[in-house]
């Protein structure tokens, strides 16, 4: 399969590893041709961190990059794409040009998704000819070392585009989820976001500080999470499975749904809590400590990847 | 330090593991006599599991053992203890009887803590003399494979002894967090709460199925959460760190709080999502389910440890 990546940023460039890694033909367009110099060099410094951590063999590094090809023009990279994962800057209007462009370059049976976080397709595929073959396929960033992609259809998205997708990215190695319709956030941002306000209301109203937030999701929740989610955590919580659950714990977790108002991230809370990261991050740049989150997002990746 | 643990359930037997393997003498007290008797053997039996995951040495199980004394009665068990941790079902009267028991039978200087997760302590300890020496140390279960510890004290809690239990806690290898004062669910629930919340709200409105809550959470966000809360993920989602997030992010995020209404699980709910639950996860016994799942905390428990 021939698969074409449109944005050679953090995300497309992840992406082009993603699918060259297992085995397709890739090819990054960018209009940022200084950009484009500097990709070839980031991506093979990824491929062997992969192999550092035990995610490729060694043997591997080259073959994948080799599979990689960058250019600065869209319609080399499209014209003969199967697949085409738009990663370009969340802007709507940048998306709404590039899809109308994609559409005309790409040959009639390639798929169209796109990368983005916030805009549902039907923002920015309505009016093209082949608006049936565009969807979503929002990754959590980097999609090379965290395996989820949400996929979301636009209200015309053939069905059989979706399943098409579905199948792509499962053997890529990644771990697609359909969501049926378009909704704000998506599934991942929705559930982000109910624990984030939960996060804020907790520390805005004194019952502890973000450090401890934290330390309750990593220390406890999360250890379950890794490897089930939270309906087969809760199956698992109560001796009859998850309906017994419910009919013990329902009706606590509906009190508090009811004393929870929604609230806003005023100033003084979301400095107070900046104060209190930089005290326990420490000083150390954003940079480094991304480099080593992204160390350990590959620890993760291949623990899972190895667990029993 | 001489620790009593009251209950040889799950909890109480694991707690009993906690302490004896970070040195200290364990006494447990049960009044059921043949689950005492059959405690011995569980405790030995997990602590050889211990070992075989890499987690305790292998010639530390006996040892470890031999500091666990089982006894029916509380008086020997607590009379020299210098901290108790209750471990009883989650009965308010049970509770309240016992804690009456225990103020009378312990040493003055003797910490009261009780793994509670639904009774505040001052439900339970309000006309005690010693009174000032009781909080919750809630543990996630099971405490010897997941070390996240919710201590919670009463509004009479004297702020040594919590800092007090806080240091025997981090000293046995947990982590504990202190909830500053008495709230619904502490801070451990209310988050999985707000998970539970919306994955619920999600199944309802028809976006996706419990499959892929489980599929988001496990293969998306728990993979940062197992080694970074939501606080410190978000703080390195943005280029300037979490007042940027917020910035960025914020108006998003209380949209979707507006857009969310308290959700009763009813019991078609709740039905669906049990048969879709025993679709997907098969006809495994849950007693085998949990025996895995418990093997799998254990190489979480490693993984983490030697995380770089």
């Amino acid at each position: 399969m021939k698969v074409a990546v449109v944005g050679c940023g953090l995300i497309g460039r992840s992406w082009s590893m993603v699918f060259a890694r297992s085995g397709h033909d890739v090819t990054v367009f960018d209009l940022d041709e200084p950009a484009l110099g500097r990709a070839r060099g980031q991506i093979e410094a990824s491929l062997r961190d992969l192999a550092d951590k035990g995610l490729l063999h060694r043997e591997e590094v080259e073959r994948v990059a080799k599979r990689i090809t960058l250019t600065p023009s869209l319609a080399d990279s499209v014209s003969q794409a199967d697949y085409v994962q738009e990663s370009v800057p969340e802007r709507l209007d940048i998306k709404r040009e590039l899809f109308v462009e994609l559409d005309r370059s790409a040959p009639e049976h390639c798929i169209l998704a796109s990368s983005t976080s916030g805009f549902p397709a039907s923002t920015f595929t309505r009016d093209l000819s082949g608006r049936h073959r565009c969807l979503v396929a929002h990754p959590v960033n980097p999609p090379h070392l965290i395996p989820l992609v949400e996929l979301v259809p636009a209200p015309w998205t053939d069905a059989a585009i979706v399943d098409r997708t579905q199948a792509i990215m499962r053997d890529a190695g990644q771990s697609p989820v359909v969501v049926r319709r378009e909704i704000q956030g998506f599934v991942l941002n929705r559930l982000q976001g109910a624990v984030l306000a939960e996060a804020f209301r907790l520390v805005k109203e004194g019952v502890c500080g973000a450090k401890e937030v934290d330390a309750t999701v990593r220390d406890g929740l999360a250890r379950r999470w890794v490897f089930m989610g939270p309906f087969e955590t809760i199956d698992l919580n109560a001796p009859e499975g998850v309906a017994d659950y419910c009919q013990r714990y329902g009706g606590m977790y509906y009190e508090l749904q009811q004393q929870t108002e929604p609230l806003a991230w005023e100033e003084t809370l979301i400095r107070s809590i900046a104060e209190e990261l930089s005290k326990t991050l420490g000083d150390r740049e954003r940079a480094q400590r991304s480099a080593e989150r992204d160390g350990r997002l590959a620890q993760v990746a291949r623990f899972v990847r190895d667990l029993q």
